[in-house]
């Protein structure tokens, strides 16, 4: 297996983006990518398009296809392919992409993530969103998508002390983190009072508790890591590439406190690259909901089960933490298109490697970590990054 | 690169299956393959699947969990990745788990192909079904999926002369082998009058033109071929695996009478196999629309630009004939479950190639072909399978 690296990365503006579709926005973040890595449209060998559910939100499948159109690479009729693992779509289209040159068959591959959320009703968004846990055993009894996180989170403050107000503090550090990038969606800082005083979703998750809904895209441009000094001076190596799966259904989980899948692509992760969690440097974790980002840095390994309440209280995830954690504002401030998101955390993560993350750029990064859980557990994606 | 072979395959019977619900079939299909390949569930390493829009059909996406969930296979946590390319997303899922044998990543994959489309209404499904051509430049504008196949059919009839006649005698073949195939859909003769006669859908498309909508999937298990026989006496060895794109819209390709997606994938499969088109003992290809099989024997290269009308008409693709097409009925009668589709026309080659056809056996095979058609062309994908 050839070891694969990051030339080029490209994010539009997250947020309501009325005036762009869903090719608009591919198009936006792929022309960035494609300039970032010094190579030219023509040089692309195949494209992996992570996306949850433009079927549903934009009335339109075959979306490998239409990316591959939009970004003028049909003409070459290369292989363009779509992956969906709910909102963990984008990081399993770059895993995709890491296997395609690892294995030889590609060189320069593009990896992108798109989600055009924003022209149905709230009503016909929950819905599709709704789609990524079980139709047929939660959702047609009356689980909504915050009800499963909800249940998660009571548990975990029934069993490790957790509070809402620590939860409502992922919250808080995450739009302070956003306000400092300018792709995020929200700029407004927060306050605890905010997140308890904002209206209940499903108890004990109020409506700053739960990530947005978005439009964007963001793309990565991967290639052998022994070309990658011929195409730009500060290549990014992909050190660690896991995925893992898990029941649809909380039900028929071991334990509602701990995603399963998450623990084993991390782990997995952290032995192809040969570190510990210890050494991580930045982390862009799935925080969907608050209760998302605790359950995280938990079952990656940053912390033990049930302290991840605790350490977010104690700012040890803040900026000027000892782990900083979704320094792009996560998906709670950044914004989630949901199948751009694991291609934005790797966005993000590529520039702290690079130094290039203006004001909220941490000190001496040398190994950064992205984590994209697709529903509620049923997919989880890790990757390792280094300088 | 390692070789890969097929070890198993298993299909379920393809119709309204309105007593099965999607991960019922993807189920029914995974235990007869996994029977087939003489393994159990604990021995299969990842999993990939085709689908088109469950989550427009049955609200539900998230299906590489979903289905890693319903065949047990999530409590080890396996990679399970959905792919999707419109009506080529069951070829796609193929070729992305060859590249993950090939590659010497995994080593017991499964590919799966499934679609569940008639609970919803018949408009619902048409609708569906358009989100695999390009949504803003032509179903926005009036196009229907029927009207642009019939396009294609209206420039080849003036073009090389083909009738309606000759198109209608592909529908008459198929559902002729399809009363031999005991999974197929439809069990019963048509004539050349009964096509002419049945209603008009896009001119000159009439209803027996078109294939149906169905529900059902297929699974095919694939190894490493330097391990296939020590599960089984009759390994399928996969000698070519390839994928094409081109612009998901008609208005932008070099020429209408000519799927460039196909010309490019078979080209580079048959290069793989180093072999040529006319060594070819039987195949099945892409006949969503009876025009869709005269494009796609002349695009292959089995015969040459024009020249499929008069194929058809002389009994060469019959099963009597030279090359026999679609044995199993193809789409036209065999129903086209979209995602089910491409894994099927493997479970049928697979049959054919180990003399276990029946009634449909085909004599002396030694090489199959499957082709499988994204949308009207914007993906296509091409396997090469030998004894």
């Amino acid at each position: 297996m050839r070891s694969v690296s990051i030339i080029g990365v490209g994010c539009t503006k997250f947020g309501e983006r009325w005036e762009s579709s869903l090719r608009d926005l591919v198009a936006e973040a792929g022309v960035i990518a494609i300039d970032d890595a010094c190579i030219v449209g023509e040089q692309i060998d195949a494209l992996f398009v992570g996306n949850m559910s433009a079927g549903r939100f934009v009335g339109q499948e075959h979306i490998g296809a239409l990316i591959a159109d939009c970004a003028g690479l049909s003409r070459r009729h290369i292989a363009s392919t779509r992956v969906e693992a709910a909102c963990a779509s984008g990081g399993l289209a770059l895993r995709q992409a890491v296997l395609a040159v690892a294995s030889g068959y590609h060189d320069i591959v593009i990896a992108a993530g798109v989600e055009k959320m924003t022209d149905v009703s709230a009503g016909t968004a929950a819905d599709a969103l709704a789609a990524a846990a079980d139709r047929e055993w939660e959702c047609f009894v009356g689980a909504t998508f915050p009800a499963l996180y909800a249940m998660m989170a009571r548990l975990h403050m029934r069993r490790y002390g957790t509070t809402h107000d620590q939860m409502a503090m992922v919250a808080v550090k995450n739009h302070h983190h956003a306000c400092m990038n300018p792709i995020a969606q929200y700029h407004a800082e927060l306050s605890i009072e905010d997140v308890n005083r904002s209206p209940m979703v499903a108890d004990p998750l109020h409506v700053f508790d739960c990530s947005p809904i978005s439009d964007g895209a963001a793309v990565v441009v991967i290639v052998p890591t022994e070309m990658a000094r011929s195409f730009v001076d500060t290549p990014v190596r992909i050190v660690g590439s896991s995925q893992g799966s898990d029941t649809l259904a909380l039900h028929d989980r071991r334990d509602l406190t701990t995603l399963d899948s998450t623990v084993i692509a991390a782990r997995s992760a952290f032995r192809q690259a040969d570190i510990e969690p210890w050494q991580v440097d930045v982390a862009e974790v799935h925080d969907c909901f608050t209760i998302a980002e605790i359950l995280a840095i938990e079952d990656i390994g940053f912390v033990e089960k049930g302290q991840g309440g605790r350490v977010v209280e104690e700012g040890i995830t803040a900026l000027s933490g000892e782990l900083p954690v979704n320094t792009s504002g996560g998906l709670k401030a950044c914004g989630h298109p949901v199948g751009a998101t694991g291609i934005k955390q790797v966005y993000e993560i590529v520039l702290q490697l690079r130094g290039e993350a203006g004001q909220r750029q941490v000190d001496e990064v040398e190994i950064g970590l992205t984590h994209n859980v697709g529903g509620s557990g049923g997919t989880a994606i890790v990757h390792i990054l280094t300088r």
